[in-house]
């Protein structure tokens, strides 16, 4: 083998990163997924579980065990992260001890080994510049300097970085001719960021005055993994490995801990244990720090030090994660080390196998989950026969708003979509929320699994009473009773109002000889056509009849109620507009009310005294007294509504007047009031309950979805004192007989009592104005109402963290719309928007604590679309101009 | 102040341990909880991070800063597991730094020193008494041996240990003459367990032969907590604080992490923190691995290397977790630390109230949960009247099986209650699972959250179907439709029933004309007599009338079935007895079949054969044909039973042959079947489905409440292929329109995929039989027979995790039971086990994991327990002996 040592100054198109400035680099996120890297090879994270344990060993052994194979293959080594720069460079390493090695063990092929370093410190800049120096790591510190060239400057970026450009080459020429004809391997090797001081990122970070932010750390990362493979997507033979610096949760240089820095990107993870005396603990905290981040580890590899070590770590992995251990690293620091890798090769090449085979059954999973998925689950609310195996999405992952889903295009990759739908409406969680919730999952499973509830009591079942009294309850509920989802909340409820009913209308029915009369009495609700509450029989039986509760779904359905079709308020063509039934639609309701000058102007109370309220209240009167029943029988025994919108309807915003109106009118006749606040609630619609945008109080009230954050079921009915009182007695009969096995189970409890305080704490929710209970505005109102005038567009809501957009369908359109949606659905998941369509509803959904910016973005995107779409359709381009 | 030493040797009963023996001592397990401390005083467990960052100065500091101010008071410090004894010795560390401290500092008034040693391997037996030498620990190995008395050897203990007797004592005269009157103060060290070499203790145990089973270790530990209390019950100056060896994670002798170790008590602990380069990952890591074991810690303390390590921790902890920072330690090994000492007292003095203002809070909050709980929870099927506040248990945290609960007897303390009703039959893990599931909860929360279903496939729900679909599904299930609970998998399982009724009777109904036919059809299920299936409408809509489903409950609720009442078996007089329901009592059902020779007997597939089950048709048969509706509009559209055990209506044993023939009766007439495997899903009855034991197969079947390891609320329905084809279609309408916010939740389906594998895997579940799909007799058959000939009980079925106990309760007696059960329960939960009747049926259930010995233990108890009340109600003595 003979060796050619090739230096020259590399141009500089080569790295992608120094053609694009700051401010390119803030646009292209909100052009394209930040998160986003190919499944073509391996990428592998390499974690430690303290710092110096040996992870730029464990990244060079592998970088020799992977390319001393057949050829050509790349190998890229990436280091986001350096402090001691360039005393202490692991790139350099890991680039120096593959060219050592390889002049101690020569390969029959050619290779390309190169170490680049991107931006560093203005001292470390310094430092490089005047030396011409490049160290080694950790013990190898004494090795000489060769073959170093550094580039031009280039200036100062942005955030105290400079460019330097440093570029170091060699090709190792093959010992055997004509093996080369494939193009030669190649070792790249690149220093992200560097800075001087050897010390914590963060603090290196501060005190020389170069800072980086999680978000444009991981997109540099991000085109790091990328840069590289553009053209070579069909490229088999390439594994890239990121090290990261000091242990799994040391700060990164923004202070985030690097454990959640680099947890969008969720890549698998070689985790270097410590082989020392007490490093069976450490090595499992480390484990299970990544683990309550959610990251795979694939394999734990620690250097020996006769203490046996693995055999512990076995036990407690269950043979479930491999344990590899490496040959003692010899002390003598003028060792090169070389022997050692040697040595060592039989440990990395185990090490590379298990990557390698980790990465491939993740691949054929992939690939195989849809197919699976089609064959074997069970959707609600789908028609099967309508969902190709090719339209299944495939989530990976979450992370705060986004999903992280598996798509195949021209190669495999994962990719960042925004949940528009939260999930069904339950999602809330920032990233920082989900990772402290996942936390308090396992504190919490640890501390309880689940403990029977009644008659007992635990921690956080009864703190989240308490915050729910003093929360959503505030002023009117004394009691809480807990369920599973909104539907079995909704028949509690249900079962409270009726009760309340009976104990205050006691002279209808003889409580102590009843049987006989009682079935023959018919308990009704009033509720409003639209309204949707559960799935389950009995929440069924208090929504008017639609195509969901037909005999097809639920024979034994029957509608048990007095169904009033609601007067709606949305935006249209730019001006909220008030909608009245056709019932309302006389010469009574005056014309003066159709619009609003503002969104405000609609929950205004002064409404109360307006000509309007009494159309409302005599309208109301006029029904409730047609509907009663002179033989006695019949009553309507509750009021159930969703306030102000009305969310499985269409996204339909109810005149909240009209809602108040009926609530008092209903309140004034002893018939409960429930409100159905399963989707209202917690902040979905900008107050912690929709009970204040209607200036009134139920007497009863579900809550669920967001209410945990969204990351499990749990359900409450909440409920006041007089309600309470009609199930006290001195009869078990007379209590509330409805409970489920996990009735306020403890982690469903634990994460409401986390969610609902991290929303309502103005420094954890920066959305809060001051002390009000109130979110900002979060769509850009200029962008809502220009939506709003698009001819596609026949209506609009934004309110809280709900923006949705009526499209056009009327007539002959109907069938158009929905194919115009589905094409613009599909238009917006590849732009990275997950969004499901309620019928010709488009809408989008986020949490609570999400940044204006992040909304302004989507909804721009959704614009966008929207435009395109209607061009594509060859429908009106032109923008109507009303307002 | 005047310094005397007094040496002697200590009377051998100072060590309550020393006059047990490990025989005797393993009585004492099963004689009251193990798991049980005071809360009379602040008691902490001191973790590290890792080895070597002095877990014992901030011992010995505490000691010190506790001691120093008023007296008098007690603080104990102990040393469960010490490596490296006697070089090593933290309680003689501690001892001696509290002394030569007070030589430096004087107190006014006198202390009672004094370090014991209790048990040591040999070889560190024949060091000590060898040399007669205790050496510090760490730097300060070099001091001086003083005062050291070693008692007589007392001979080997079992398990390779010595009783070494070892004491050493000194009384350090106070300043001030008077200020003794009331006692001296105390300092009370001890090594509970010592091993010659300085390495891990599990390796130690083993070389030298010296074993301690975890179990061992904790009772040893209990009484070491609570030995230095009695008699002084109301003394409130004491500080306990108990000092782990190494990490967190660090194995315990027996191999167990000692954070598993420790678990069952949960001390609150306080971590000692790494200050060096890298320690922040560490710290925060180790934090970590005690949260998700369900540890709370009250305070973090760290040695200050200078590098700020307290600012990225306090802004992990959000300011939640007090951060302490101790002056550097100085690094001369001659140097004696009292000036260490004396500086670091600020700190100490903060970290002691600390640790009392936690203590202090803590007590405030248990006693005021049961006042709170009463006033804004509001429990199921529960009689608030009936509660008052003292009978409210506070669950203080769960482990494998059983509770922590909060008691209040002359003094206050935590104490284990077995978990007999499986907090409504949920429960499945022992704490090994626990751990485990709640490691997974945090990957899973950290991993998902909780993501959109429909359409969508991520691990956990594809995983978990695949399970399902191999296990209690195997040979009939094709699809996996997922919900919250029990009783909305009914729901659904009834809605697809329906379907498929009516998919295969389509002359009945015209498809694609309907609205007016529709609602004159009426489907009606049959179901059992004593069947419950839920608490929505349209779940007890399947139920037969009862108290239950009463007018007060749900005005709604009609019963929309044919209820039969089943023939039940169950153990009667030590006998297995058939008993038929009045309807069948006539000639024709042979007198041969009362009794059975054994359990085994009843479940066996050639009854088939035999005349009873002739009579079953027959009765079946006549029974449909009565009810069949001769206009044609009702229709019997599905059959609807829990297999063998009806849970909620008493734990009945229903004839398996009945069910069986139930079952095929329908099948033959084209009546979809639903099992309710709800209660008896998942090893409940010692097969992982009952559909086994009644050898047939439904068309459809219902899981929750075990499924997901009792964590978490999740429910699967299980369909065959020909049910779900009764959907597909060519419109959306036809599709299944069912479904819940968290459909598949990820967590749902991670615990319920851990659980079910962890169940059938004989590595982890030691009930398996073999390769079988059995799980051994968990109840001791004797034992049962015994507690069946009993005068007081009526009837006994034990399967299974189940052991339910009938009480006699017949006429007269009916109040009388009730009286006798509570009293019953009363005593229950006195001897540490937690129960809930049904009316006057007692049970007690397990995991599928739980170890015979526990069965054993606790169904004595449950016997003895009979005994003793029936003697205290004056019943009669005497043992029927029929066998």
């Amino acid at each position: 083998m003979h060796f050619t040592t090739t230096l020259f100054l590399v141009p500089l198109r080569r790295h992608g990163l120094y053609n694009h400035h700051h401010h390119h680099l803030l646009r292209r996120l909100h052009s394209k997924p930040v998160i986003e890297y190919p499944l073509t090879h391996p990428i592998y994270t390499i974690w430690a579980a303290n710092t110096s344990l040996g992870k730029t060993l464990v990244s060079a052994g592998l970088s020799i065990s992977f390319l001393s194979t057949t050829h050509p293959k790349k190998f890229i080594y990436l280091k986001p992260v350096q402090t001691g720069f360039p005393d202490y460079s692991d790139s350099h390493f890991v680039y120096r001890k593959f060219y050592e090695f390889l002049a101690y063990k020569p390969l029959p092929f050619s290779v390309l080994a190169s170490n680049h370093v991107l931006r560093v410190s203005v001292p470390a800049a310094k430092s490089l510049l005047g030396t011409g120096f490049v160290g080694g790591s950790g013990k190898s510190d004494n090795f000489g300097i060769q073959n170093v060239v550094v580039s031009e400057k280039k200036g100062k970026l942005l955030n105290g970085f400079e460019n330097v450009g440093f570029y170091e080459e060699r090709k190792l020429q093959g010992s055997e001719i004509g093996t080369d004809e494939f193009g030669s391997s190649e070792l790249i090797c690149k220093t992200m960021h560097g800075w001087k001081e050897s010390v914590s990122p963060h603090l290196a970070a501060e005190r020389e005055g170069a800072l980086v932010g999680d978000y444009e750390l991981l997109e540099i990362l991000k085109r790091c993994i990328g840069s590289d493979l553009d053209g070579n997507k069909e490229e088999l033979d390439i594994m890239c490995v990121i090290e990261t610096a000091g242990g799994v949760a040391s700060p990164g240089p923004s202070g985030s801990l690097q454990c959640d820095l680099y947890r969008p990107f969720r890549l698998p993870a070689i985790l270097v244990g410590d082989g020392r005396l007490g490093g069976i603990s450490g090595t499992i905290s480390a484990y299970e720090s990544l683990k309550v981040r959610g990251y795979d580890v694939a394999a734990v590899i620690f250097e020996d030090h006769g203490l046996m070590n693995e055999v512990p770590l076995l036990s407690y992995f269950r043979n479930r994660v491999p344990v590899l251990v490496l040959p003692p690293v010899p002390q003598d620091m003028s060792d090169d080390l070389i022997n050692w890798f040697d040595k060592s090769q039989a440990v990395f090449t185990s090490l590379k196998e298990i990557m390698f085979s980790t990465f491939t059954e993740r691949m054929q999973r992939l690939h195989d989950m849809p197919k699976k998925a089609c064959n074997i689950l069970w959707w609600p609310f789908t028609q099967h026969k309508f969902v190709p195996q090719e339209n299944v999405t495939v989530i990976d992952s979450r992370c705060g708003e986004n999903f992280a889903v598996h798509k195949v295009q021209s190669f495999d990759l994962i990719s960042q979509q925004f949940d528009a739908c939260a999930s069904w409406w339950t999602q809330g969680p920032d990233a920082s929320l989900q990772i402290e919730l996942a936390r308090d999952m396992g504190y919490t499973a640890a501390r309880y699994g689940h403990v029977m509830f009644p008659e007992n009591v635990y921690e956080p079942a009864l703190e989240l009473a308490e915050l729910l009294l003093e929360g959503v309850g505030k002023e009117w509920a004394s009691r809480v009773y807990f369920s599973d989802n909104g539907s079995t909340a909704v028949e509690i409820a249900l079962k409270m109002a009726f009760r309340k009913f009976l104990f205050d209308n006691e002279v209808l029915l003889d409580l102590t000889n009843a049987s006989m009369v009682e079935r023959c009495i018919d308990l009704k609700v009033i509720a409003l056509r639209g309204s949707y509450h559960g799935d389950t029989l009995g929440a069924m039986e208090a929504q008017a009849p639609s195509p969901y509760t037909g005999f097809l779904q639920q024979p034994w359905y029957k509608g048990r109620g007095l169904f009033l079709d609601p007067p709606t308020v949305c935006m249209h063509n730019g001006l909220w507009k008030l909608y009245l039934p056709v019932k309302m639609q006389t010469e009574k309701f005056e014309l003066e009310y159709v619009s609003f000058s503002s969104r405000d102007e609609i929950f205004k109370s002064n409404r109360d005294g307006s000509g309007l309220a009494g159309c409302y209240r005599s309208f109301i009167s006029q029904e409730l007294l047609l509907n009663r029943d002179s033989s006695g029988f019949s009553h309507i025994a509750a009021l159930i509504i969703e306030p102000v919108i009305q969310a499985a309807g269409g996204m339909q915003m109810v005149d909240p007047l009209f809602q108040r109106i009926l609530v008092r009118e209903c309140q004034s006749r002893k018939i409960p009031v429930i409100f159905d606040e399963v989707f209202t609630g917690f902040w979905r619609l900008g107050t912690e309950s929709s009970a204040e945008l209607l200036c009134c109080q139920p007497d009863i009230s579900c809550f669920a979805k967001l209410m945990t954050g969204g990351i499990i079921p749990l359900a409450a009915t909440l409920a006041s004192d007089a309600v309470f009182k009609a199930f006290v007695g001195d009869s078990k009969l007379k209590a509330l007989l409805h409970g489920h096995s996990y009735s306020a189970h403890a982690m469903g409890c634990m994460a409401a009592v986390k969610s609902i305080k991290w929303f309502k704490d103005c420094t954890t929710n920066v959305n809060l104005i001051g002390e009000s209970r109130l979110l900002q505005e979060l769509w850009d109102s200029e962008l809502v109402c220009q939506i709003s005038l698009h001819p596609a567009v026949h209506r609009v809501v934004a309110l809280g963290t709900l923006c949705a957009i009526e499209l056009q369908a009327e007539g002959s359109n109907v069938g158009y719309a929905s194919m115009y949606a589905s094409s613009l659905l599909k238009k917006l998941r590849e732009d990275g928007i997950y969004m499901r369509p309620l019928g010709n509803v488009i809408y989008v959904m986020c949490g609570p604590c999400t940044s204006t910016q992040v909304c302004r973005s989507i909804l721009e995107k959704i614009f966008a679309a929207i435009q395109e779409s209607s061009q594509v359709s060859g429908l009106a381009t032109c923008v109507v101009e009303k307002l």
